[in-house]
């Protein structure tokens, strides 16, 4: 059923019954300012004995003064006289459990002072309402009463930019492409800044997310062709940050991994801009899982190592090639697609033994997430089987995928 | 101000005024399902052109059939009027803009078929109740009609876990400590799972995210002492999963990372339990960054090795510190506060150069959380200087932390 959530001021209200719901109604009353009259025959649940009710039969002229009458009784009968004379006295009806006698449904609620969060169902399940509330409860974090004060002091100055004390740039991991994948942290960022400056690996539910006001600047660099070098990046960053802006960088993954912090963060720092590092989920650890592969194993592999096939501009990278020979730990290679043949290649050249499991997963996060399993020499012949984005992972734990359980696509080489 | 947040049934409505702030009103009140009679001396926004508008002066008989009464004209007078007859009119009051004429408020909605939330901060700020409803909006994954009608023929049905389909076990990454650091895949599971096993790693805020029905079980794991064995783990995980019951297995960091995730994911797909795996944030990532330290950093580290000093009981894992001599990368090593002289004394019998900047980040994610910069000869001495959990980072990378940002407490060793 449609319902209209809406916050109502403090009201007079009538609650008839004194047993266990009408003790879960008054406590939801009296946190949203009411102030009770209630009426019951007798109290049936201790929350009641230390407050005033008045122990008679109800009588209509009982309502007489209230704005709400909730009753609690689960007496039908007098639900349909109520109903009868709800609109004739002036009062908003709710009889617990009768759908077709409310006007009004009560919700779950979430109260941080002047913020409130009701969750409703139309009774559906009061249970998924508070679960739902639950969630939301974890995700907003409590303020002070002074944030609060402070925001009011603004809006009434007509400030545009209201949600945040001081400009700083946020470089923000925004981990793999779904908005499952993000941390809290990084989600509420992403819905504070005023301006985005957003990579190219950066998925699109999560861009949908950034307010609508905000300015967004694609600054995603394809291979050979820089959109913005590193400096002008630097330079904007710093140029909207000056501007008293909360500027975000939405980087893909986790920005500690090949995300360039390094030359954004000291930069700034420099310059005086306070900045926020935000950690996000790599694809290096879903795209394993999600292959049925744990980088770490017992008796395979005590470790786990991180390399990028590609690092300046289009340029492949194989100096991390010749420590694969006898490696015991798990290595898992970024931007690996392109020169896949390559690799192959250059092992051979280096002696590396080629039967080394290994396996590409791609397109990780999306519909279309593919894992390949083969070895380090039919990396070409494994690549032609899937897509790019995608992450190699070579190792002894990789020959244990056959008892895991993965996501998406799998394919197996014979 | 105090208010109580209600889902109102469907109503009919008396909005009068018909220009930009009716129109707002107006597309709130026809998705809550009201009937809408609209009175304007004149259309002065082009929203409705295409309604019936009675183009009228207001008199008090309009009100008179109507249950709501929206005064969206900005006319103070007309609200006090409105004020004085609504309780002997029978109609709740919302003069826009005018609190003191508010029965109740509009909020910032959310919804998805049956479940409706509201967001609200009584007048404070209109633009950050828009924030949390659009945070509130990413994390409820909208769900098709018939998600609801299951749930709503379960709860008449009597079922107890009402909010997932198929039992099953949940390996869920809890990040570092905070809620903040949480994924919103993790965030969601561990707010639907009926048992918990829990891992010694997973933060008291996490835990208390746990519904109060769920069953919470302490597999800690402390060195020497082991409360279950992994095997006993296992059987627990699948015993409960048996009882059709959702079984979430928290663990801390992410659990691709020495989580023995194959030990207990293959061992339940074995058994024909289906499990999910969910990532989390690693405190390998969230130490690094914290601690002004990025782990891949161009020209000094292209890449990071992750490994640990301890893998089975409280023996010490020596075997990845050969690999530091000439090692071009940088090495994150897990669970070392322990053995710290010990590193120091097997790198120096090793031939290892001590001088290798090395830093401990303690305490991670928590208001205790330290970062001591020193070298690989000085391990003991800086352990002392910090606390348990913490990460050791070892590298040319380390080299750099004066130009980062950094949180929390920083000590440099002379």
């Amino acid at each position: 059923m449609n319902t209209l959530p809406i916050a109502l001021t403090p009201k007079t209200v009538l609650l008839i019954g004194a047993g266990k719901s009408a003790a879960l109604k008054a406590k939801n009353l009296y946190e949203g300012g009411c102030e009770l009259l209630i009426v019951a025959k007798e109290i049936k649940d201790a929350y009641f004995d230390d407050k005033t009710v008045i122990k008679e039969a109800f009588r209509l002229s009982h309502a007489k003064n209230c704005d709400v009458v909730v009753n609690a009784t689960g007496d039908e009968e007098l639900s349909k006289l109520l109903w009868e004379n709800r609109k004739k006295d002036g009062f908003l009806l709710n009889c617990v459990d009768m759908p077709k006698f409310c006007d009004f449904y009560f919700q779950a609620i979430f109260k941080n002072h002047d913020l409130c969060v009701g969750v409703g169902t139309s009774g559906t399940s009061p249970k998924y309402a508070q679960f739902i509330r639950n969630l939301i409860a974890a995700i907003v974090s409590k303020k002070p009463k002074k944030f609060y004060e402070n925001m009011r002091a603004k809006r009434e100055r007509g400030d545009t930019y209201i949600h945040h004390e001081n400009a700083q740039v946020l470089l923000i991991g925004c981990g793999t492409g779904s908005i499952e994948n993000l941390t809290i942290k990084a989600l509420k960022a992403i819905n504070s800044i005023d301006v985005a400056m957003i990579d190219a690996l950066v998925g699109k539910e999560i861009t949908d997310l950034l307010p609508k006001e905000c300015i967004k600047i694609d600054v995603s660099k394809q291979k050979g062709c820089h959109k913005f070098s590193q400096n002008e990046i630097n330079e904007m960053l710093l140029k909207y940050a000056k501007q008293g802006l909360r500027v975000g960088r939405l980087k893909g993954g986790d920005p500690a991994l090949f995300g360039r912090v390094f030359e954004e963060a000291s930069f700034l720092t420099q310059e005086g801009v306070s900045v926020e590092m935000i950690n996000g989920v790599s694809s290096v650890f879903t795209g394993s899982l999600a292959g049925g592969i744990t980088p770490t194993l017992r008796g395979l592999s005590a470790g786990a190592l991180i390399v990028s096939a590609h690092l300046k501009e289009s340029r492949f990278n194989d100096d991390w090639i010749d420590i694969l020979k006898g490696f015991p730990y798990t290595v898992i290679v970024l931007m690996a697609y392109s020169f896949a043949s390559k690799i192959t290649q250059k092992a051979e050249e280096t002696g590396i033994n080629l039967d080394i499991p290994s396996a590409f997963v791609s397109r990780i996060d999306s519909t279309e997430q593919t894992t390949v399993i083969g070895n380090l020499g039919r990396l070409e012949e494994m690549a032609k089987m899937c897509d790019k984005p995608a992450i190699l992972i070579i190792g002894k734990a990789v020959s244990q995928y056959s008892k895991m359980p993965f996501s998406g696509k799998m394919i197996v080489l014979k």
